[in-house]
């Protein structure tokens, strides 16, 4: 099989969010992810072997460094990804994030996976949030792209109907309570989200003015960071891990 | 001021470590980071400004994709980053890393700005780790690179040492125990070190047959992980917080 010219500047234009939405389409590179893809309910548009199509052709529609032997175009699904659903009202003993305009694709795909090892109930990205089909998200997704319920909203929106059904709202800090310390709801009789602010400027005044706790992980010594702040997918796990080890040991 | 075309390749060429061997120098990118290197005990050997050379020439040398107002060249210390010394014997209430061979460069650099953040008193990297002065580590330290006690070494080796002279291994495992039921040494009393594993194949069998302690991070709910695994740096960070939570509320 000899992929043509166009075939091929059709799968690396995917590599841009325009075309990504123009098509309706994303790229899943590897064996593993593609198998995932395959046994999700995402819907395959076509899969290329290297086996097929020539390490050439591979390594021109590749968006990796060093190509993988398989290639897959998926469908988007049209407003949300979804493991199950992606629920219009949160589960009572829920847990889900709020990502407050993350940037960085790597960020974004690590805190999916997080999400799926530690069973987040769902996802609620602000409009502006790097797009979760960016090639290198899906990657460091690891699969869980497949599995965590995915959705962009208007997140300050999303945070007062979340409050107004009797959920919880946490945000991290860097001046927030420490969170070894702060009393908090951790999901086990009603909904609790917890959001995520943006890489350089953390949280939004306007999603700071409607949180109910603010939360903050110490570092050590207390009160002397070397570092100014932590990167966003790892306070993000962090702060998840602790929601959970709560849940389990209250 | 205008560079020599010499002059651009040989910064260019310190994007490998074949020539940052050579040359003893790597590359600091950002106005932050500049700084932080100056304010350390790390030689500078040159200073670029966008003001200076051009936003061409800068972006003739830059690794970055959008290149910053300033690159500067850093000699390279000789046989380990210190932010004060890296201890022959470990300090008595010391908590150190370990890291079996990583492989990406983001990872590395996310966990020295981890260790940065909870005040690690030193990393032990196996030799085949990835370069800490790879440009990407560098720039993913947000500065932590000048602070943090890192030196590379016989993984094995150390370890054997560590544990002759009183300290305490743990590693994370898949099957490990789980981290928040453990009864674990925090390094109030002795010195303690985490092993950290390989991003596709863990700790080596060398390494798992010398620790003192296996560790896993619990998926929720209890073992039903949706993702397999945890990305390496998001597994230290939860396994290093918990530590030092436990430090602080024993």
């Amino acid at each position: 099989m000899k992929l043509s010219t166009n075939e091929i500047r059709r799968i690396r234009s995917l590599a841009q969010k325009k075309y990504r939405d123009e098509y309706g389409l994303f790229v899943v590179e590897g064996e593993k992810l593609v198998k995932e893809a395959m046994d999700s309910s995402f819907e395959i548009e076509s899969i290329y072997r290297a086996a097929d199509i020539g390490e050439e052709a591979m390594s021109r529609i590749s968006m990796l460094s060093s190509p993988s032997p398989v290639l897959a175009t998926v469908r988007k699904p049209r407003t949300f990804i979804s493991g199950s659903s992606c629920p219009d009202t949160p589960v009572r003993n829920g847990l889900y994030l709020g990502l407050d305009s993350l940037r960085d694709p790597g960020n974004l795909g690590t805190i999916l996976r997080i999400a799926d090892w530690f069973g987040i109930d769902g996802i609620f990205a602000q409009h502006d949030t790097v797009d979760v089909f960016n090639p290198k998200t899906v990657q460091a997704t690891m699969g869980a792209i497949f599995r965590v319920d995915f959705i962009y909203a208007d997140l300050a929106a999303a945070v007062r109907d979340f409050i107004g059904q009797g959920g919880t709202v946490y945000g991290t800090f860097m001046d927030g309570e420490n969170i070894y310390n702060a009393g908090i709801r951790t999901g086990n009789d009603s909904p609790v989200m917890i959001v995520i602010g943006n890489e350089a400027n953390g949280i939004s005044a306007e999603i700071a003015g409607l949180v109910t706790g603010r939360l903050s992980i110490p570092p050590y010594p207390a009160g002397e960071p070397g570092s100014e702040s932590l990167n966003a997918a790892v306070a993000t796990a962090i702060t998840v891990a602790e929601f959970r080890r709560r849940l389990v040991n209250p």
